[in-house]
């Protein structure tokens, strides 16, 4: 019963041709990844060297010297191969390819007899290997080695890549486990989890599947192997001090008894990915069940309205239920695209809307306000209220930028983006032999078997500026067949037509999605228009952080006012009691937008003194003003400034 | 022109007998003084040990062993022996004299024959002393020494211990300044600065003037010292990675280039006390106008309105202006405290009220919040908004506590709350040959020389309750002197009648005081009358975390919310748009208080469901409540929980 409903359509079966997500696809090509390949050799001037392909020549005898960078350097390269194989899916460059294929038999030159990969260990030491687990990342660099070479495989056919990432597993199989001489340990950083369950399936071999429940399963088991760890190393965990303990690492308890998202959010989210996986392969309800609880937590008590989730720096993780600082905030970007792998796998699972609903809203907000528009700088951090002097002078805000940054020293973030990006078509659509579900709204075509026979569906839409849907049958024959349209969660008014055919939404609603069965002959035409109107939002009270303010929403973007709009000292500006929206697309500004104005007012500072701190209050000092409002995503690509969403009101 | 206006009036000439004060100083005489004194001996249990006593021991070779706690423990014993000496003056203790006496001894068998006295180095290692006096504090403990020597010489009038800190500022005098073969450095953490020049007033050795005037003088003139001994000491400070760098010492321009209050609050404005005190006593116009400066800058930009100062945990120190966080803040008992200092020594230099508007409100407040009404335990960090939840999750809030504690490891707040209290006299009356000021309005009996011949004045008042205030003047003759009466910078109507005629406030204002100059005589009665109304206080626009917030407050008490009277989720309750206040003296309510209570409102969770974290706004949500302000000094007094003070409006 957990088996998946819906699975992915292979990516190079859907051709994105959307205004709004074909531009960050080719920035992804063009930009991110030539650039981060640049970074990957140590290429960028005024940039922290990312040492990572130097590591490998390194390991692999070709170069002499020591390790550099953090010991997850090695995940860096995969990442990019990763996002690489997405990219050739769609836009095939043979000399890319070649790149990454001279990048792969270096990778594979590295390897070690018995399948071992990781150059931090190779070059430093290998007897030390596999003696950290807690803070080491063998096997989070496994993980992602594995996704790259999955996806790799995918694209090429090549499995020179997953050979070697085969060899690797073979190899962590032979060390770990809960047989005597065996190591009971599980990965300090999450993600190898879901990756072996992908690898399962494209092997179909059941010890990939196993290592990942042995993982999962293993997991916060008593006595806590990472405890153990530590008294053999002789060393104390960093996270003994904080309340987090070893639920930093999720690992404080067995999976199944962890009722709140803890600890650090990208390993969190990465973790529950990897269990709903392994609960839907092995039809494992209990486990099912821990990751719904998890899901809950997070969706209903420690997400931000942009979908982003992490509250605190420390630890760079989650903290505890409607506890969302706005401006002390983590919020990750990876850690959003992490929610968007869970969403995934639970809409999978389920092929219910509602986590589409979150996908989407965290892809829209939380994910893309990581990169500029230029696709140069990222964001690690995506700030709810942000302001220049307190990110430089309050040390608790440091973290916090107003600026998007080149690179990173530790660069997670912009090949997670870049891999999502590439592949975003697969997150829209997915589909069984029977249905296929639209799940966001971007437009192409996309290639499916449906009811036995070859399917395509052009796909127009002006989304997310408007909530404008076109779908177009093409097809040899009639074929029955059912299209799955997303209603999302934001939209309180809309019309479907069937070849100008109005259809009841209730009469096909279920589970979130209007499904739309019949028998399709070619030139079929489905119209979604869903009304767009701008949305206020309030937060549960007991979002102490969000107490008298609103959000300004508008279909799937959350809005934000911006300095280079509205001045300095934003949080002096409030709503109208009734406030008069306006929208219009403003095609000069970040690419195109649609801009959102209202009347408010601005706490005057006109009658204050210099020399006045506090004084007795008086109410008559409010001006009359025009707000202006941007998507939350497109801040910071202009002056650097102020940021506030949340709004009094 | 930088002399003193207005000058200390001996201890032993004021009785307190306040029903506000005196308890206060009981509770120091019965309670925290032999407290500290087992404390300082490690004899509580459950408590962190001091060491103190036992380091002296070790010290002076009665004792085996290494030295423990803090580099700067044996302030400790010299701040409890200066508030010993302030309790002695109006309370004779035979029994605590001779505790007082023996401990003199003791730390006197301890001084080195040079006059070195520092527990830590001559534990272990002479050789090292003075060889880091950026993070050592053997100057910063000399400073509470002859603080400590000077009030138990003016109590008791016996010198050993005053001859003990004569010896050790010889040996200061020999070993520092800019002469060839000198160490050019001074105090890591500030406070010998006033010390020398109370000393100095004490001696009349010019010596002991100079040494201050070198200490404020050399401060962070290039080379900068502390860069240097990090050089010589081949280590790095630990503030160089923040953007406050040597100013986190106040060290990194010379003082009378700082414009801004920087770095850690208590080490700045004991610093500041310094520079008033040497400005004052060389007539030195820029280091005065540095002291207006710094000042203007902490009171227009930097204070809380509960008189706090420090919104940072990070270095407990300043940060920029209008930065005033509520809940992360940092708000220490000491850095108030300082403040009170600063201010005096401001207000004996000018004669102004505004110094004293700002001492009442800091004592009122930011420091009398420190400890417990029962004396018993003590705030470090004194936070305007707090939740037990984010208090134990939030790692950036884990100073800020809800309970007081019972002691510290770093016990620096309250034998510094002890030597304030019991020396409370003082702040409020201070004398020149023709003027008495009355500062704060505090019941007793306090004798002076006016006008050459001996006054004695009778004080009561219901202060802080109530504004009235009535003097009788006691003396042999008539003489002529003036009674300087401060109006405070709260109040906005008030009657004023010598043996019952009206005085017109505009005749006889100058310099925020009444001041009522006349032949006075035996009988004479001057009686205040000040309307104490509640008013509704608002921050200046540039402070982000006041915005669309007000603060109670009444006479010269803020007020705040618990939630032991409006339930958790404070931030959810605003006042009425035209809130209607009630105010009632509550007897059995913490020592007796005026409680006041508002109508308000409160956003309801009623119609939110568990799983719902955001939805669209809605209007008609909030439900009529009564909100229970009591003055915020007495928070944290019964069931531990939530505050506020600043009530979004």
């Amino acid at each position: 019963m957990y088996e998946k409903k819906v699975a992915p359509i292979a990516l190079d079966h859907i051709r994105i041709g959307d205004p709004f997500w074909k531009p960050y696809m080719e920035l992804v090509r063009n930009h991110v990844i030539p650039y981060q390949w640049e970074a990957l050799n140590d290429r960028i001037e005024n940039a922290e060297p990312s040492h990572c392909i130097r590591n490998f020549r390194i390991a692999a005898g070709l170069e002499e010297g020591d390790f550099q960078g953090y010991c997850f350097q090695d995940s860096d390269v995969y990442k990019w191969l990763e996002a690489v194989a997405y990219s050739l899916m769609w836009h095939k460059d043979p000399e890319l390819e070649k790149t990454a294929d001279e990048t792969i038999e270096l990778i594979a030159s590295a390897q070690q007899p018995d399948g071992y990969l990781d150059t931090y260990y190779i070059i430093k030491g290998l007897n030390k290997r596999f003696t950290n687990l807690m803070d080491r990342h063998e096997l989070y660099c496994l993980g992602h080695m594995i996704e790259a070479a999955v996806a790799y495989f995918k694209a090429t056919g090549k499995d020179r890549f997953l050979k070697v990432a085969i060899r690797f597993v073979d190899c962590v199989c032979e060390n770990f486990g809960t047989d005597p001489g065996k190591i009971p340990g599980y990965p300090g950083h999450e993600v190898a989890e879901m990756a072996l369950v992908l690898l399962y399936g494209v092997t179909g071999d059941e010890k990939h599947l196993k290592l990942a429940k042995y993982f999962i399963d293993q997991r916060g088991q008593s006595p806590l192997f990472f405890e153990e760890e530590e008294k053999k190393n002789n060393n104390e965990c960093y996270w003994n001090d904080s309340y987090m303990k070893k639920q930093y690492y999720q690992a404080g308890k067995p999976v199944r008894m962890q009722k709140k998202a803890e600890g650090h959010a990208v390993r969190a989210v990465y973790l529950y990915s990897g269990m709903a996986e392994v609960a839907s392969a092995t039809g494992d309800a209990s486990l099912f069940e821990a990751c719904e609880t998890l899901w809950n937590n997070i969706v209903q008590r420690q997400m931000y309205i942009t979908g982003a989730i992490g509250s605190t720096q420390y630890g760079e993780s989650f903290t505890f239920d409607y506890d969302l600082p706005n401006d002390t905030i983590y919020a990750e970007t990876c850690a959003a695209i992490g929610l968007i792998f869970f969403a995934r796998r639970m809409f999978e699972i389920t092929g219910e809307s509602r986590y589409i609903d979150v996908m989407e809203n965290t892809l829209f907000n939380a994910v893309i306000s990581g990169m500029s528009l230029d696709g140069k700088s990222f964001f690690y951090v995506n700030p709810l209220e942000a302001n220049p002097e307190s990110s430089l002078k309050d040390y608790y805000k440091r973290h916090v930028k107003i600026e998007r940054q080149k690179w990173f020293g530790c660069a997670c973030c912009p090949p997670n983006i870049a891999r999502l990006l590439s592949s975003i078509g697969g997150y829209a659509y997915e589909a069984n032999t029977d249905e296929i579900y639209m799940n966001l709204f971007i437009g192409g075509e996309i290639e499916a078997e449906l009811g036995g026979a070859k399917q395509k569906l052009s796909v127009e839409t002006g989304y997310p500026w408007n909530g404008d849907v076109a779908v177009t049958i093409h097809n040899d024959a009639e074929s029955e067949f059912t299209l799955a349209v997303r209603i999302p969660g934001w939209c309180e008014n809309y019309s479907l037509e069937v070849n100008g055919e109005k259809i009841a939404g209730a009469d096909v609603i279920s589970n979130g999605y209007a499904k739309l069965k019949r028998n399709w002959k070619d030139g079929d035409t489905v119209v979604l228009k869903m009304e767009m109107p701008i949305r206020l939002m309030e937060a549960n009270p007991r979002v102490r952080a969000d107490a008298g303010k609103v959000a300004v929403t508008r279909g799937p973007l959350v809005y934000c006012l911006e300095e280079a709009d509205n001045g300095k000292l934003l949080q002096n500006l409030s709503l109208s009691d009734a406030p008069e929206f306006n929208c219009h697309f403003e095609k000069d500004m970040a690419n195109g937008v649609v801009v959102i104005d209202a009347n408010g007012h601005r706490t005057s500072e006109k009658s204050w003194g210099e020399d006045q701190l506090y004084r007795v209050y008086s109410d008559n000092k409010k001006e009359d003003v025009r707000m202006t409002f941007i998507p939350y995503y497109s801040w910071a690509n202009r002056t650097p400034g102020e940021l506030l969403v949340w709004v009094r009101r």
